[in-house]
């Protein structure tokens, strides 16, 4: 089976290399690159010496020979590339946020600044959250090709860690707070002062507060989970480090899952609270027991950005506030892996009736 | 003036030798350390090589012979010494939780696993935030020997963030949440698995989650400046970093100050959001304009620990959420300055009757 | 095949575990610990949750039940476990240099401070370095069980960096330098002053200089690669990172193959240089031809501790001074890998008749 | 007293800005830059808030209104200031190359590309490495207004570590090899790849093996020092840290200063080995003795880059390789302070008979 990648000289791209060159149905590697066509990726990127062959060509021409095509592009310029690929009849996984909407092209416009350019594609478009929408993906693919609308980092992290408690009715009213923080490989190659080493090493600091545009992708999954609109708040931030997104995620309960009263703060936990949130930890585990990459660690661990490097993994640890009123859950992933190319490739599996976790069986290490 | 440290070779320690070595006003430097007396502090930190000559002596000596001392030790274990300034008339100033909960010592029990020595040590102490007590303070200076209690890191920064919201009345129900991170010097200068260099390098992870002993001192900041008891839910993580508190503070605003309504995630902030966030900007401004070591910084910028390292200030950026419900305030604080050593000298400036910068006039770097 | 592991609660140990749960040719992975037997690896390791079932047993149940038995402890702790392998036939990799020397104990006592326990086991063991001593392990593995004294992570670097100058005799006269930097897992996972994180992070600095007992392997290894003593200096640093050894190599060239001569630094290298730089490259791609994990970078490029990071390949950029007089060797490869468990790995595939590359293959990411 | 600072946006620049703003005898800063005229320092620098209120002027009105100015600009692009100072009858500080050179045009040329614009401005310059040439800095500033060519990093860092030996006749015959590296902040303010976050952090690299643009600077400081010309090797490489330059340098010994002899590897370093090392130790102790910023360090202590952050102090340490044969010094200094703007300051302080450590006395922190 050939693979082909649109957009490989970017980070998500070269992910996808690093992750496909390993996977043990895909026979061969093609790469295409607007800008560097005939360039060698091992050039390119010294970490593939002798590793990795593929000459870069033009996208056109990856299309004709691939089985399967990723496209890594930015937002809004690939939808050309997905209806050639819908045309000759084989799947495009697309990493943009052009099909993260599906026929909501209005809140696509008003983030991203620019309509669909072919609307009629997201019939065959399904948002790519295997946990959320594996069976709706294995169905529209016996149907025929099908364009996966790849998850933003963001929102798989914080999507996966409050699912369970809006699937199972444990969230109750007020706004859902998403503090996240992200490792400066999510902004990007391209050099830009803000990635520039001097200005973002040994510090941390938020950008976009209120004004992120993975706001209404978390917001959809959000209501798909809980089956309504679920208030919410989400702030990213940058933290010194290569790769990871560390979410923490604040989910007030509903009132017949609190263990005690807002204002507790005379003491430390007591057996009450940590009986609840093992609870909570049980319930988590139960509903995740059958995912391949979601890890719900055990109780009094906390889920660490260093322990899923290079991993499709997705943990978890699941906390109680204090007065025993909100969950906090701990989402932790790589952003490049189970945020980008990693979860890309599960849907590849999925799609094409691979074993979930082909090519993505990377043991974590703890540095 | 000769200024006294005892516990001086710890990281607080140390930071207040570097700090008091370029003080104005103080003519000589006392240090000592049950543990390395007779050892010379330059030969423990190289990085004094040439410009700290204090040989590091018994406790009891150097209270004796200083003039104001300052006290880095482990909580529960300087009540001795806090006696013996008092009895001889010279200000103590403790960075230990040991005089943070005033008379409240049921409190300080249940998180600190010990009650007081002396209790009646508590008639002389104060809590030694300057923008919430500087009056205190310095009416009981004027009175005799007063004992600081010298605030914890996360309480610094998170109550100043907090502070003009609650005391004008900007807060409105629900809890507050504070989701803090550290650099890796709060932990302390003993070598422990958890801040062993690889398995905190490049990565980002919560600890004690709802169980900090940071909290109460947290909450009992927010009474007194909110005039009421104000629901609380804090999580600490550990950043990649040496020095540096972020803390992102979530404030529901009461109904009059709200823009918006919940569920509006369609579209990124308009012109009233925005508006309305450089509203809440000015009246953090004015709030603060007398404050030396407050700055808040100008709409649209976001606080960084990078840029206040090594420096006494407390960098302030206000936004709101795009539903235009909570505040957002992004506090950063260098955490051995103003959330230790540099707030200590602080407290002994206003005590002196010094400028209130005096030592603490560094500009930060950029990097 | 089933694979034992003592120690493995070191680093060394738990990457050792993380590169042969992926290994296609073994079946089962046993692990011990004196002193955390009965415990559960994944944990100790959260990073193996859900991937590593091992339960802590002690070393000698490990031996009886394993077909070959890796030894990841300190030097001179592990005698007794490799004559319990000899005795029961299956070959043991052992990473500390208690077999390192071969029968040179007199050199191993001034360095290490104690002698051999049983110096007869050194008739079965051989210095593992797969590129130097390839057919010898064979041979010996061919005859019975072995002991690997797998190599040190600095001699692996600097051996490999500097074999194609001392067998090909490009090297003249005069000491060669090796002036390499290690990230800071090379100090082990117990946590001590040097390596907790304040006092390293965000810094750089040598340690041991001229007094660091990989000196002496690395000097063995330049004799039996020249046929003759090559004085050297050698000089470790610590470097903020995790993993990588970076060594640089400094060899003076015999006349014959001089470009320009002493002196000459009024301008950038001109042709000449730049051609002879080129041809050395050459040579050394010819050199290593053959090998699965040695780069040879082409001309112009440099080595990097980051692009085999996780890898077990050892990268290496050839360079020439401004005068023509010297020959300059970048070597990068990851110590805990190419440094470490990856070389045994690799040996173990040696050993066993399986390809070299076995369990070895992950593509190395650029972060 | 005025000071002037063209290209005050560059990181160089905007040390100056943070130096001199603490300095007690400057009573105002200028500022200048081509491209941001108008702009206000604080808003480009965030940490500058409240601090600097400078706006930003063209360059040829703050030359008219300084009485000393600093150009920090890119090389050959500042002569028409110099020229503009000295008509003007102001000191002008340089931190470019253009002025490192003296007379020798020849080889600025050959390593920079260009010419002198006015040859004529030698006459009134001098290489501005303080203990090197504070007699004649003086001498020159006796006379009328001086350009000072303030010395690169690496040859600061170098130069200050050779030079006793160079001076004293040390070194014998042989290469003197400088092996150093630069934390990421001596690659300057602009975005470009190799100083993107993901590309440098957690890696060690070198770059422009053999071709770096310090060595001739490097060599001429050695010819001085020495009386000779020395052969010199430069290796630069670049370290994931903000600040800093750690050089090692090997010094090959003359025949009377060497204790042992080549190929003595069977131990570790003896009694005698030990003991000429701290003779070494005293004789550069001695040396610096009357220097305010070049700090030998003790026996057995190893200089490290992190002990110097944001001071001007230069940090020795000196060792001798295991046979006794050559002099291995480590030279640690801040590349932003005394490898530039802290350095600046210093012939500012010379030129205007301020104390020389006026506004450099800021104690180093360890992190």
């Amino acid at each position: 089976m050939i693979a082909g990648i649109i957009g490989a000289t970017g980070y998500a791209g070269a992910e996808l290399v690093r992750i496909l060159a390993g996977h043990p149905q895909v026979d061969g590697l093609l790469a295409a690159s607007a800008h560097h066509a005939g360039e060698r990726l091992e050039d390119l990127y010294l970490n593939f010496q002798g590793r990795v062959s593929a000459v870069l060509e033009h996208p056109d021409n990856l299309i004709a020979a691939a089985d399967v095509v990723f496209a890594a592009l930015p937002h809004g310029t690939g939808e050309d590339y997905a209806r050639s690929c819908m045309a000759k009849g084989v799947h495009c996984i697309d990493l943009s946020a052009d099909y993260r909407f599906d026929g909501d092209e209005a809140v696509f416009r008003a983030w991203y600044g620019k309509g669909y350019q072919y609307p009629g594609l997201r019939r065959r478009s399904v948002y790519g959250l295997p946990e959320l929408n594996r069976q709706r993906i294995q169905a529209m693919a016996a149907e025929g090709p099908v364009i996966i609308g790849n998850p933003g980092c963001y929102p798989t992290s914080a999507s996966l860690g409050a699912y369970p408690a809006l699937a199972r009715g444990f969230a109750g009213e007020g706004p859902i707070i998403v503090d996240a923080a992200s490792g400066i490989t999510g902004g990007g190659r391209e050099p830009v002062r803000a990635f520039h080493y001097p200005e973002c090493a040994d510090s941390l600091a938020p950008y976009k507060v209120g004004a992120h545009r993975h706001t209404p992708e978390i917001a959809r999954n959000f209501q798909a989970m809980a089956g309504r609109p679920a208030p919410l708040i989400f702030t990213p931030h940058l933290a010194p480090m290569n790769r990871g997104i560390l979410s923490t995620i604040y989910i007030p309960l509903a009132a017949e899952y609190r263990t005690g009263g807002w204002s507790r703060v005379s003491a430390p936990p007591d057996k009450d609270i940590e009986a609840a949130a093992a609870e909570f930890q049980k319930r988590y585990q139960e509903f995740y027991q059958n995912e391949p990459f979601v890890r719900v660690l055990p109780p009094g661990a906390a889920a660490a950005t260093g322990r899923v490097r290079h991993s499709n993994y997705c943990d978890l640890s699941i906390h109680l506030d204090l007065q025993g009123c909100a969950l906090i859950v701990i989402s932790a992933i790589d952003n490049m892996v189970k945020g980008a190319a990693g979860q890309a490739v599960q849907n590849m599996n999925i799609l094409l009736g691979f074993p979930e976790d082909a090519g993505l069986q990377a043991v974590p290490a703890l540095f």
